[in-house]
């Protein structure tokens, strides 16, 4: 097994407690970005980092105190403590006309080509697939929505497939959606969208029953994208957020290897089980360093801050093919 | 005022009864078919119908007395009296790989360049929007979904628009969808489609407050495309669907110049009340003789008969601009 | 007994048909006011009539082929054929500042003192009991609003009670209500109002389980005042809108005497059962000749027309305080 | 194939309408009870009938004008029209202590051994099965109730199967319940009730979606128990309640041999579509003469009349096995 | 700008922190009232306190240990210390006849005039305003509801306005409300109300985008009166409370002069987050020292507990005026 | 007053905390059981305990990592330090043929005649009442359901009365059920069931308002059997798990003798308001120490762990009896 990624030996990395038998662990300082740590924040969470110059960068969910949700830039020397702006991104749009865009969240962000490619969900007559990109993390650039509303968790992977682009998304209601599916979309410009493959559905053990979603920008291996997803269970007290994997086929990631019955992380921590939305963890970015295949998950958690996990990308698929 | 339609000397045709000053009005035989006309059929609606070597073919909407819901070719020598197939339509898949069609509804049909398109409700891990075309009514072709669901009512415009296909429609969830707005897209291939564009939402006046859909293929005129659409209104014993008009802008169709206050046509007689879904009215299809201006529109009624309208293109562009 | 009315001797009026022995029976041309029968209209029902200078005059809910609803204004001769107005009438504000109103409906007019009173439900922010009155059926007079919103189903007392105006009325939601009870309520000055009263909850019986609403202006009688009600049942299809009626103290009206166990008139003709909203008899209006105890009863049907029924006052009171 | 039932030579009947091919049709002077034709009914329907002392007899649900439901006895010559008793059924309560009955509706009846098996939606906090017999329609008696609530639709067969009673049921909630599936129980005494199995399933097809319950008493032929059992579809406007059928194992009967994909009967006159519920066709009770294999089956039209329809049990049954 | 209010050398009182900038600052040791402080108590909070006799004296709501909500009266001598009563307040009618009260919850007290007015959400066949007073917190007086039901959150301000007894309030439903706006009425009499005026809807930014309700009785400045309100979130976990303030016109109070986006405060600290109901800061209370504008807002928090926060009246109005 | 159980002077214990005065007091190491502690557990809570051997044997309910539910046998010598199976318990079918069992969860374990008897929930088309037995805890075997679906919360007497086996239990819907009620039902086999009786609805007080259910095993004593029940009320954030208790009627145990207006305990702690369902007490299993009527209540606590709490039967008898 060989993960397809390139090195990063400076990512972060705490090593797993002794005693601890668990395929992903918890950060022992989490959670790494408080609630309240960036200008007029509410909340810091579900949030998207990269390498960025032998450092990192990362576009960041930032709600305001007035509750509304936004994209901020941030940087670290470590991938741990981040220096956050005061204010949100200005994409400039490179659409034919102005698009309005009511509020931005849960953004990914994948290098590839050229350029560092961004995705979130985009507030355009309710919620939809939001895309642009940053050369430098000084200009953004807005193309046009990838989908029709409404759609939520849209995931580029990080390369073409078949020539095109590739993206995974979750369609939606207008509301707090009791439902939801992973599909997969085929581009050749990153404007039109076609091509639509069903991927996998909500339902395969309880804590994944109501709906699923793409976390990270999918891991590529020699037995396939590794995928970490986020799964919901209703309780007669509300939604619980855990966090899983998949495999998926590297030519066609609409069929699926393997998938994962039990979680890999669930909200346990009181960080994850006390905030804005009791019992969340969210998995949004995952740095990967290709040679020893480390694993630094970030996901929000109880969407109020930003958390950290570990683990190994070789563990992960193995339980995955033979044990799950 | 002019409409930029072909003439079709032909089309099925009632006077205005004396009296009557209403801009649209019902066909005295209505309705024009029967719930169990075709074999094994539970009912007969929401159909579209296109002129055809002289006469008129159409692509029918006939749920089966399982209430499973597919699509049934027909042929008319006057538009009027119809001859339904005994077996759903079989299209040749386009696509890559064979995707699966779990049900077909609500098509639309509009001939332009070499064929006839026909756009419909797929049953695709959810409702979408299905594409497809035949050019004889012999052999039917089905190209990939034109989006991810959830999405109803997709209605192709009858040429490009600035060299591009244009397509509307309407983003949905996956029930009864308490809600619904019209989007435009378009696309270089009939297969990838992008550039997402808001047109006009629920709510203008209360006959429309619930939920609004494109209904037949937009037609044009030199003031620029006249669209009936239906819409929604919850009563505290269910939907109610009317239809109406607006006027969209030639070149950018996501431009709204006018829209309609009042319905043209509201579900009132026995046969749009009493049925399987009573209190429907639900516009599909129609014939227009440029030369005349005249309409014939085909709507399902209660869900379960198709029944005919009559009006002026004009008549009711004009009440549009100066009038409602 | 005795009903204490003025006597009004061209009531209309049609014998109870050989061999019904219901207390309450249809008019053998319901309905008396067609959906369409004034200009623009969609429907007109659950109106307001009272004598007036021998004649007739009445109050319309009038719904707009926009589905916007709104109050004309009418006149009879006979109290069957109507003549009514080709626009909503417009009240002038005797409001500190103006006060808007977004929508009226289900008015009911009487006459005392000096004037004829109007009540209906008034959009301010949400449903509430509009007032008004007019001394002439040329100009009306809008007061403040009775109540916060939310309300339905404001009917005031034909005279003042223990020196105060006095009103019934249905607390509500913003929406279709899925509950309701009757209350009563005093005011000075008709424009502060207080000393609340719960007079009778929904449940008795089923056909008045999910909610209940005065009707008509209550009737005075020396056995009590005769209120005409309307009760809700929740099917599966829907809610059932029949009416019954009560008894109620005429000193302290908010003390129920007795109450019917079973409705008096139930939805069963197909003018009730068909139409925008199905199965629906809603009564607003009752004429009274004080002589002979003939009731003239204007209902509401199916939302959409206007019926008559007939009954005589002791009949009713005697039957609420023996048999039922 | 052999129906193996007692020839009933006077059953009522109606030929097929030349030219229908349907495999149940309906009597032409439907509806055979109408909804004001017993005492103080508001409607009667939902009943269920057997031959008696050479004539027939049945338990009818009329609902009352206060729209509260129970049941009454009924006699016929014919079946066809009958002469309903002014006042309920009173119960004689065989249990330990009286148990109290809120509300009685949706009877069946089966004649075995030694008497006539009446069985019914029973109100006991709730909904639940009752059980009671008559030996001359004259004194009737009540056992126990059968399950814990909440269930309805409980239709014992007409003979012990392994040496035990044997009732199908369907386990519901406490309003409209929007599931429901049919399980099979037996009991050695007609008072304890266990050995609980699954049979079937709402969702085969459409029409069958929402929910089932079984109809009248099961026929016994040598392929195995016919089953006549409505299934309901989710319309935006409501429940729509069609009728199929089932051929159920001899010996264990929660074992499905066959099951109707079609309906056999939807709602689709004007006397099943406009009523008190819309849109019901609701079979309770089925005459079946072994010698000819001729049914008369009996179901409620829109919850406010009985109707009738008829058929052959061979020609189902072939149905079912090999056609269906 | 000036604060129009006697000054409080006393208040309880404690200086920002250092490093934090925010408008209002938790007291140190919140919470000052643990649920089970008083006898039987499940739960203190959402509680009313004012200068009394140089001390401090309040209206507690407090939860019994069955669950149900009553008022009860405590002292203090530094507004932090508190000594509740061991029963709840008994109220002497002051009404034509007794009006029962099923339950009473959120009170408000003010001093104007003569006497300590009290408004509280008072159990009349639904959630109502109760209306009372006390001379010396020895003896209270209750008056009539002042609305009909269904109404929450009725604050009087502290001095008539127009001549009149000025009210706010937020219209409800039976339940858990899912909408909510502020409206303004007027009294002659503290028994008659009327003149309804609509304040502020929700929705004005997301915090409070569900409903929003007054808290404290409104502080009188030169700029305006001050309100602190809270304001509901819906999350896929239930509702958030959080708060914020508005600038109201001084002799129009119906006027808005300036709202704020950003809370001023939202749930985040435990004792916020956890307890009956997560996620809920609630504002009832505030002392106001006219002389420095220092304020001490006394707020509930999680239905559980009571909680102080403190602020200056000038930044506040300040920060409306000219930087939110 | 007597308590009729057999004496257990090892019953884990611990004196009441000195100045508490409520009934029911915590355990000062809770919870016992971490959520963890077993071999894959998400969670392990709501759990079954009875003395076995001169130490203790427990029924638990562990939910997996996948959220799958399911029970697994465990041993303690001190009623609280358990060591848990890494596997659940295999039952060994007892029925006529198999029976699915989709899940398992809260059990409830009994000694009586000659064996252990274990109830719970069972997946079998729907949640029902499992029934099972062991005699060793070794080999545990499983017998028929004891109810058609959908019912919850089924606990065994732990002797005939009146000759038959005797349960209660919880009629649910089939999801998380906003409604319930206990009901007593009896059998001579174990197998089939009959003779149902209402017991107690939810509503008696604000605690227990929206359903109730059946705990631990009744406690025999001479003043009626003590019933120790759960009760949810609705918060505008979720379901609020509390507990009382009720006192039966010896030979008729649905009769209630008393029932408790105040709870005994509720969540209040953060290991009962923070985890999988914020805010559960939920009480499972009861030791008792006949000779000292000591009792060591078991209950799940936020859906998460084990917690223990403490009381005398005495004392809550009298309180039920003299004081509540």
């Amino acid at each position: 097994m060989k993960t397809l990624a390139p090195s990063l030996p400076n990512i972060p990395w705490e090593e797993q407690p002794s005693g601890c038998r668990d395929l992903v662990w918890r950060y022992s300082e989490n959670p790494i970005i408080k609630r309240n740590q960036a200008k007029n924040a509410n909340s810091i969470f579900n949030s998207a980092v990269v390498p960025f110059n032998g450092q990192f960068a990362g576009v960041f969910r930032v709600d305001e105190r007035t509750r509304e949700m936004n994209l901020r830039r941030g940087f670290s020397e470590d991938g741990i403590s981040w220096k956050i702006d005061d204010e949100p991104i200005r994409f400039i749009q490179q659409t034919r006309e102005p698009v309005e865009s009511e509020y931005k969240y849960d953004p990914r962000v994948v290098f590839f080509e050229d350029r560092y490619w961004i995705t979130w969900c985009n507030g355009y007559h309710g919620p939809t697939i939001g895309v642009g990109y940053t050369y430098d993390f000084e200009n953004f650039y807005q193309l046009e929505n990838a989908f029709l509303p409404y759609n939520r968790n849209g995931v580029l992977f990080p390369r073409k497939i078949n020539g095109k682009y590739a993206m995974l998304s979750r369609p939606s209601d207008t509301g707090h959606t009791p439902f939801g599916d992973i599909f997969y979309s085929e581009s050749p410009d990153m404007v039109h969208w076609g091509v639509h493959r069903f991927v996998m559905g909500r339902g395969y053990s309880p804590w994944q029953s109501l709906k699923i979603g793409a976390g990270p920008v999918p891991i590529e291996t020699s037995e396939g994208w590794l995928l970490i997803y986020h799964g919901v269970l209703l309780s007669c007290n509300g939604y619980v957020y855990s966090f899983g994997a998949a495999l998926l086929d590297l030519d066609s990631p609409w069929k699926v290897i393997k998938r994962s019955r039990s979680y890999l992380l669930s909200p346990q921590e009181l960080y994850e089980c006390v905030g804005d939305v009791p019992n969340v963890v969210f998995p949004v970015a995952c740095l990967v360093d290709g040679e020893t295949g480390r694993m630094a998950i970030y996901y929000g958690a109880a969407d109020t801050v930003v958390a950290l996990a570990f683990g190994y990308v070789h563990e992960i698929v193995e339980w995955l093919l033979y044990e799950n």
